[in-house]
């Protein structure tokens, strides 16, 4: 490695786990297929000087991997063309790094199959495209090896990531078509932690689309606690951080805990084969859609998702069984906001009144939800993951679009 | 437009669908968000020319959209960047017309998220990147409006595109990271189609990974009757057609119909928010979706995708209900070469019958399986889209990759 004082490298499977290392020779069954699986219940030891809400319950991310056969490594590093050395450029990726060397840029052209009936990018579309740009970030820092990465004092203190908070705000939907800026740095969390930004924007108008934040804290591989970042790797990593926030005043608050007295409870929901991600676990598009799946679709025709924070406690296996729990906030019934905002200005009273979908849309909803994922282990439930979301009403201009 | 010789344009919706007309302004419910509607399940009449299998059902595919305001039709056609007159590259999807100024190619780079447990890409992936690469296709010809497109002549006559059958051949599944050229054009099919073919090539190698093609037909967008190709539209499309085929050898049989004595049915699949596109209909993914999910897992496991033709006969909507039935074909069983592909040049046979998967790998399944998706409608059931595939063995290269 040319550049020993490279970006923090991880695995960023699905904005959520998890493996930092070269291939493991360690255990895993042999080769197999591990479709089924159900490693991440392996009971886990905490470190106490780390002890937080979310590590009794990050056990066992990790499958076991298997060492492959070096000609199948080599076929694959040539076709996948992952760099030795820190790159500036990508060209294929069409991206950059900019900012004194550490802040990654790509561009990307929003396609036809990741808009929505609304011809506007789906969240899950927002959401892939932040992980994209994370992986591609330290795919240009010469780090990545085939897919798993860390810094050299990682890999000797063996450590991976696991990433614990992620907070994504759109202000508003890139549209089909549309050419995005998205931008993708790092920056210390406390003493032991990493946070990654985001910054999605219109290239033609520079308009900001998205705003996103997340936080990473680090685990050794073989006991599964969660460990205090040494200082060699804070020296290796260090250099790269950026002092800046994509998301300026940023919610503190913890996700409150829901139980099945919540208003929304969709239970027995089982991951597909397509929902499984290169970790084998089930990915973090999948986990929002369930969130999603839980209100109303009445509501979610008139209104579009604003903000959303997610608290990750566990990962979760093809072989689970997953409940979703919803409760509205009722406090955020803003009826006077809804009326106002559906009107426009070129819409008069009279057409709203007569006009079915723009009568139905006056019905008030609460605007934020806090969800709760959680899995069936044996006789009690486990949690997946906690979240609170904020919707905004869907505008006249946006409602043209989705009656074309 | 400044080139009337333009490449025949349609709207790609997920490879099915359909509209190609601007902004209709007849009917449609005033504005409403029609995620709900049935407008599919319209009676139609037939045009006796050219009555075939399919145009049956094809009827009332298109929801009527609304003329949106002109100010919000400009600010998008900014954003969107839609060019007016044919443009020969593309600089932000890396796409250039070759050949004589009539075929398309694009550069793309496999995401991270467009991969499976395994790091290869998706089935998903490759449909989704045909339709991508087919709308950019028109896209650069200058005459798409807003992703509904038609030649003048089209337009003059009322007609749209609607696809009827699709074939695409995986001769290997591209990896994580690698970088792709996308070839697509077009050429005639008969007296009054066109068929699109694609060819998926990575860049370095110049290996072949996958070969497509689809043929699609004109319907009166108001009689909902399939139409000739009048004189004028054959002016202005034929100039663009390549007579080059993908696939050498296409099959020509047709898809024989099952009923519900077929080996594997799943009933009462519904679609989700999330699975609609542009169109409000069910995409085509979908429909592979389904088609293989009623596939046991275990083959799944073991098997990948290498061809699949689907033939087209009516669109889904969001509130259908859809029953997946599936029949494999007995006489595609080989065991002989499920063994000899399974070892592989370094599995001596004491790997292979101490190995747990490898082992269940020695199961003797067909490899291939005939599909119908069909619809309730009121008491009986209609059919959606017929198809066939062939799997093969998943080679000892991606069983390491898939066990990692």
């Amino acid at each position: 490695m040319a550049n020993s004082t490279t970006l923090s490298c991880f695995y960023y499977s699905k904005l959520l786990a998890v493996r930092c290392s070269a291939y493991e020779k360690d255990g895993g069954g042999g080769g197999g297929v591990r479709v089924n699986g159900t490693a991440h219940r392996a009971p886990m030891q905490v470190g106490a000087a780390l002890e937080t809400s979310i590590n009794r319950s990050l056990a066992g991310l990790m499958s076991a991997p298997v060492l492959p056969p070096p000609a199948v490594e080599s076929r694959r590093s040539q076709r996948q063309n992952i760099p030795r050395e820190k790159q500036t450029v990508d060209p294929f990726r069409q991206a950059l790094i900019v900012e004194g060397g550490v802040r990654y840029r790509q561009t990307v052209v929003v396609r036809s199959y990741e808009v929505g009936p609304d011809r506007t990018a789906t969240l899950e579309t927002v959401l892939n495209l932040l992980q994209e740009t994370a992986l591609n970030h330290v795919w240009m820092s010469g780090l990545l090896g085939d897919g798993f990465g860390a810094t050299h004092g990682m890999i000797r203190n063996n450590l991976i990531w696991v990433v614990s908070r992620m907070h994504v705000q759109v202000d508003q939907y890139p549209i089909w078509g549309e050419v995005l800026d998205i931008d993708t740095w790092v920056g210390s969390s406390g003493k032991n932690g990493m946070r990654r930004d985001w910054l999605v924007r219109g290239r033609s108008s520079g308009a900001i689309f998205v705003r996103a934040t997340s936080t990473w804290v680090m685990m050794n591989k073989n006991t599964r606690r969660l460990s205090k970042m040494p200082e060699e790797v804070r020296d290796e990593i260090s250099p790269w951080f950026i002092d800046r926030h994509a998301i300026e005043e940023e919610s503190t608050d913890k996700i409150i805990k829901l139980d099945t007295n919540a208003t929304y409870v969709d239970s027995d929901l089982k991951p597909k084969r397509s929902d499984l991600d290169m970790n084998h676990h089930v990915n973090n598009v999948k986990y929002v859609r369930w969130m999603l799946e839980a209100l109303p679709d009445q509501f979610l025709q008139q209104h579009q998702l604003s903000s959303i924070i997610l608290e990750y406690r566990k990962e979760c296996g093809s072989s689970d069984v997953v409940q979703s729990i919803c409760q509205p906030d009722e406090d955020t019934i803003l009826p006077g906001d809804n009326v106002s905002m559906v009107m426009g200005p070129s819409l008069s009273p009279e057409i709203i009144s007569g006009h079915h979908s723009l009568a139905g849309a006056l019905q008030q909803w609460p605007t934020k939800y806090t969800h709760l994922l959680q899995l069936k282990a044996n006789a009690k439930y486990e949690e997946i993951v906690r979240g609170v979301e904020a919707h905004v009403k869907i505008a006249a201009e946006s409602t043209w679009i989705a009656s074309e």
